[in-house]
């Protein structure tokens, strides 16, 4: 079977930008024109904020799936809109599977083993019920908490190897207040090298071999010195880059996620792409273009400062 | 508005047995005299799945609710079965709020302080849409991770404050590689220590004054010595404990989360009250017997240690 590390690789080499589209519902952000045509065909509320949402990320997808290899989904806006909410999840990954894209669910679950198992099957796996085994929300890679230690994530590492997903641990946040834990100095090392190198460790543990691993983490940009030491410790990991954009990331800490190829990271931009319209766009194809032309912005930053590394600092 | 506090106080005081009941979906493992009944009711697979599970855990419910004052359901059971999970869930809520206990949703959930909001509204609070504002998952408290630092547990404790709603800060876990992150030493003390003390800070910036706080805390009975230290850095915060039973916690590790007056935890039971069905019950009131017979005899060893806190050693 192939591997979430080769679809990975193989996803970044084709797509122009090293980006991935975040998408997390806020139904007042969501442009006029598309809640307005969800509400006529919507029989009620729920159905209407499905279709909202739906119908969005639907248009968002469609507008960058030959510019981005990902989109990520933050999976507590999905929540907030309860069962509405859960079912735009599963529309929205099926829009993103059918536009051939990677599916990054970002949920920061973790549990101690037995329900670990239980949320790799949710996201990753399949669970079975009544004699057939069947997937729940379908994406490629789950976002991981570490806290829980080493038990705790190899469950998530056994069922992406068994179903060609892959996981990514948080090692180092982008909130002010990461440094709080994660910056904690344990022997020599901050606590978020320590959860590098177990990340490390269970990525070669269960994905050996010379290409990307299925394992891979989750880092801030908005911390460069972090992003630097766990890119050291992680030469084998898919990065997921986090705080570019509205939470005043610097493209010094989004370069310093990729390996010294240029390679192996993304960079995640969600409020960035697709929320602020100061104007109303007046039709879906108006959204749409928008939503392209800030892709494409953000995109050329990072080629930009990756082609010329100096640029970036 | 009266506090989660107060409502954890009060309904403690009123129940026989400090106990919550957890209740973690696992098809498999609930008795076929109610999955049976399930499927001829349904007329597809998904409603079979929820049907199984809200009927199974209204009938614990019912066995237990003049017992106990709390129910803790484990999310990632009920997310492994996609959008029939998620009802399940919604359903499950219902049945334990009609009864009159705490709903504890174990999420574990945190994030970037705009998505713990996300997360806080989801579970706590309410989520505007459509001109209206609506609870999603209406759990009167959430367990929250707390690697992301203060900044991600703020938000909870903002909802709950609105909503008359809790939160259980993970100290310190169950599992056997808890201590890997968690026992680091930091300056002079562990990690749960410091953990704590932030759950007692923000309890009593959000919460102050006499009774308990709103900000509790997850504590395994696994670490004894941990017990005791959360608890002394705690002294106004619920404790939900976990791993007593099938992970082997002891009656020592329980007892140290209680207050010196015997107040203020709950030991949470969840496979040994409602799974491991040697023989097959032949009706529903066979199964609400034996939880109602498994209740008593867990929470009397409990009460009984609590009396006499030698016995528990």
């Amino acid at each position: 079977m192939i591997t979430f590390g080769e679809r990975f690789e193989a996803a970044c080499g084709r797509a122009r930008f090293p980006l991935s589209l975040g998408l997390d519902p806020r139904l007042d952000e969501i442009p006029g024109v598309i809640r307005e045509r969800a509400l006529e065909q919507s029989s009620n509320r729920e159905d209407a904020i499905r279709r909202s949402i739906a119908r969005f990320h639907k248009v968002a997808i469609s507008a960058v799936a030959d510019f981005v290899p990902a989109v990520k989904l933050q999976l507590g806006f999905y929540e907030q809109y309860g069962i509405a909410g859960m079912l735009a999840l599963r529309d929205t990954i099926a829009a993103a599977r059918r536009a051939d894209l990677l599916v990054i669910a970002d949920g920061k679950r973790n549990d101690i083993p037995v329900t670990a198992a239980a949320y790799a099957r949710a996201y990753l796996g399949q669970t079975e019920a009544f004699g057939e085994r069947l997937p729940a929300f379908e994406a490629d890679a789950l976002t991981v908490n570490p806290y829980l230690g080493r038990d705790s994530l190899v469950p998530f590492a056994e069922t992406a190897r068994e179903h060609g997903r892959g996981l990514f641990v948080l090692a180092h946040t982008s909130n002010p207040s990461a440094p709080e834990l994660q910056d904690a100095v344990m022997g020599d090392v901050p606590i978020y090298t320590r959860v590098a190198r177990l990340t490390a460790a269970i990525g070669d543990e269960y994905f050996p071999g010379g290409g990307f691993s299925s394992v891979g983490a989750i880092v801030g940009c908005t911390f460069p010195e972090a992003a630097t030491a766990v890119r050291a410790a992680l030469p084998r990991a898919p990065i997921v880059v986090v705080g570019y954009g509205a939470q005043a990331g610097t493209l010094a800490g989004c370069i310093a996620c990729f390996t010294d190829r240029g390679e192996g990271a993304l960079v995640n931009s969600s409020r960035t792409l697709t929320y602020g319209w100061t104007e109303e766009p007046v039709s879906e194809e108006a959204v749409a273009a928008t939503i392209r032309a800030r892709t494409k912005l953000v995109g050329n930053e990072v080629i930009g400062a990756l082609g010329d590394p100096a640029r970036a600092r």
